[in-house]
């Protein structure tokens, strides 16, 4: 049966594309934290849609769960198989075609394994942007940001990748092709089926390709970073900034102090902006379409103004690229310094903005007394509600028995994110990670809708089986 | 039975509010643009959402079908019952509070009955901005917008209804209450419902209550009208201002010589921008968050340098808000002006932006050969793509005999859409009235997903019968 299944697929991929060995299946196998490793009967490599369909048909023939992977860059066991070893991993990564742009348009038609930064640069030698930024931009894909629907730095202004898609085309769990690849601003024509593929995880149909909006590119991008008080301060600068800015703000993120400090402590050659320490940051970034001595006089204007009303105590404003990339590397290289720091404990949660100080402060004071002496590595896309709030060991504390309280250090912060109507996964995605977690917070009939449409589209259970539901 | 169910509709609503009177019934019955009547066994109108649950409730236990009703503003046949007077028509018109709005996370929450202009208002008061906008929003409501997902004309900048919601309560065809009235930017946790139950046109769902995105009110905005030689023109110009404007660019409507020479004959007060014609006009409106002057300053740069450029033959700014209302005037009057004029036959259609210009010229050429002398109303949201392209009679042609050639003139418009990629209806829906038509251009794969998530939902079919699908 498996022999007669892996010989059909090699009959439509030929040899080097159907991979059986342990061994080379490795990088398919592991997720990109590195902690957990699946098992798989095959690495399936398909280079067109055709050969996806033709793939899933045969799965469905033969009952074989599908488990479909971009850059296999998640954070949430959403991209790897389980430990079964029955399921194969179909990998789009051959898929890396961007098949048209339409200047006119405003769109770019690529094939869903393209590299999100392959994209990002296709669209700025016709002088576009592709607005999708994420730091994992140089090996995720964007059937991947699709399929996770990814949130980034760009989101208070362009919205996450859900927003930035126009069509899709999607091989089904029956392995039927969908074309539904419109570059449409309007459509009301019947249910919202590109929506309900975004989001989704690979688990009811394997989008193949897509047709992403893109935006003239701005003359000007200039970034501030600001020391602030408190995260009220923050919420007070973000309410100024956004009046007076307008949708030219395209970033507004908090770093905290502790997150800043770790990221100066592992990354010496980078810079405090102020030579000197204060409890929060906010790096912004500005994007101007008429010139940067507009820009830089606007953004000047609105820090001054900022400081006389109390809600930032301190400001910078890159006066060039160089200085302006310094700036986000700060806000860029917090993960990475807390992974060199040690293990910590990651959530990725959203709450109405206007919530923030109250989450931080309330969530802060039941974690320190829970757990004494816990650091907590709190920044994030605060424009848009979305926080990376992590926590790591008490000095003294070995990871290992740190890691034992994961539990319950998750139930403190998800606990505080739903209790104001948030989150407990802003835009990770659920996978694996987060599959039985979400049970705890969403309503049994939001659960029981979602399973009746998984019933719907794929009856047999075999598109990404175990991840989200 | 009926005496049964309508007898626990009254236990449930009280007397008033269960209208069973033809004659009361009326207003309910009849399409908005009196072509169409409908039966119905009894209007509801429940004025909490635990009364809509209790009655969806009542109608799954006696297999009464629903008919969600806003402000039956819609062009599609959508919101008025069929003709077998077996269905109840559930009208929200009473749920018409605003809950609340979270200024700092610049959010609204409403009722579904909530007009759109009193939302607008509420948003007004706290210095926000709520941008949808369509000529019906003194009369429709906001669950009428989300459950056809309306378009208007602030959509290049803002989105569709879809992109202004964040959350939505809903009474399932179960008659169960779903709360996703979230206020997030973000919130990757399972299937994406929201945006299933948003244009699904009621036929999923009841939506009772929705979180909308607000804006910080721009400090001024600054209206322009320029002549065109051509839509190619209206290219040019769209590209050069887009890129020169950017987001700011909040509107670009195309309006044809005929369109304009129609709202000056039947609005006599109203004056034509040059004094003289040309082939196509455009109105541009930005919105800008620094001052009037800068904007004035900015528009007229564009204009001038349009000029230059060959894309605009004339142009005029607005410089003042009456200024800026008679020129809106200009575009806002010209379906009302089509009435006037006599029977039309309207067309909502869709395509890349890029293709406008071939669309046109294709169309507007093969409907003069298959109909001489027919008069072609264009008109539209160009930015997004989006023309009215409605065919009016020759002249001397009786409205009656014009009529009959309906699916001919639809047959032409809507195969030249779909040929370039495009759609047969951006912004209306689809309803009962092209509820058919659709069938010749989507695949069978979409329409039997469509079916299938129908059946997921509403198994009984009793939510909207006969619409959409």
């Amino acid at each position: 049966m498996q022999t007669e299944f892996l010989a059909s697929c090699i009959s439509i991929l030929g040899n080097d594309f159907v991979i059986t060995k342990e061994a080379d299946q490795y990088p398919y196998l592991i997720d990109w934290r590195q902690r957990y490793r699946g098992k798989a009967l095959a690495v399936l490599l398909p280079q067109t849609t055709a050969e996806v369909s033709s793939l899933v048909q045969l799965c469905a023939l033969h009952q074989v769960a599908c488990v479909p992977q971009g850059g296999n860059t998640g954070l949430v066991l959403g991209s790897v198989p389980d430990q079964s070893g029955q399921a194969v991993v179909i990998s789009l990564k051959r898929m890396n075609r961007v098949l048209a742009i339409d200047v006119a348009n405003n769109t770019v038609t690529v094939q869903a394994g393209c590299l999100l930064a392959q994209v990002q640069a296709a669209a700025i030698e016709q002088h576009r942007l592709l607005p999708l930024s994420l730091a994992s931009e140089g090996s995720c894909t964007i059937g991947g940001n699709l399929s996770t629907n990814a949130g980034g730095t760009a989101v208070l202004r362009y919205g996450n990748t859900r927003e930035l898609c126009l069509g899709l085309e999607v091989v089904t769990a029956q392995g039927e092709i969908w074309d539904g690849l419109r570059g449409l601003r309007k459509d009301n024509t019947g249910y919202d089926l590109r929506d309900l593929f975004i989001g989704a995880e690979g688990t009811l149909g394997i989008i193949t390709a897509a047709v992403l909006k893109l935006f003239p590119q701005p003359r000007a991008q200039i970034t501030a970073f600001t020391a602030l008080e408190n995260p009220d301060a923050a919420l007070g600068l973000l309410k100024h900034s956004q009046y007076a800015l307008g949708p030219t703000l395209t970033a507004f993120e908090l770093i905290s102090d502790f997150s800043l400090q770790l990221v100066l402590k592992h990354f010496p050659q980078l810079q405090h902006p102020f030579g000197r320490s204060y409890p929060y940051y906010a790096l912004l970034e500005m994007s101007d379409h008429e010139s940067e001595s507009h820009a830089i006089a606007l953004i000047e204007q609105v820090l001054e103004q900022a400081m006389n009303d109390g809600h930032a105590t301190d400001a910078v404003c890159a006066t060039s690229i160089s200085q302006s990339r310094s700036l986000w590397k700060l806000r860029e290289h917090i993960s990475e310094a807390q992974a060199k720091e040690g293990k910590n404990i990651k959530h990725d949660i959203a709450i109405p903005v206007s919530q923030i100080p109250r989450f931080i402060q309330v969530t802060d004071t039941e974690l320190k007394r829970a757990f004494p002496g816990c650091q907590i590595v709190c920044f994030g896309h605060m424009g848009d509600g979305n926080l990376h709030y992590n926590v790591s060991a008490p000095v003294g504390c070995s990871d290992t028995d740190f890691i034992l309280q994961q539990t319950s250090i998750n139930r403190i912060v998800h606990d505080h994110a739903h209790q104001l109507k948030g989150s407990i996964s802003a835009e990770h995605g659920l996978g694996m990670l987060k599959r039985d977690e979400i049970k705890l917070y969403k309503s049994d009939l939001e659960l029981s809708m979602m399973r009746a449409i998984k019933v719907a589209l794929d009856p047999q259970n075999l598109m990404n089986p175990g991840k989200v539901l």
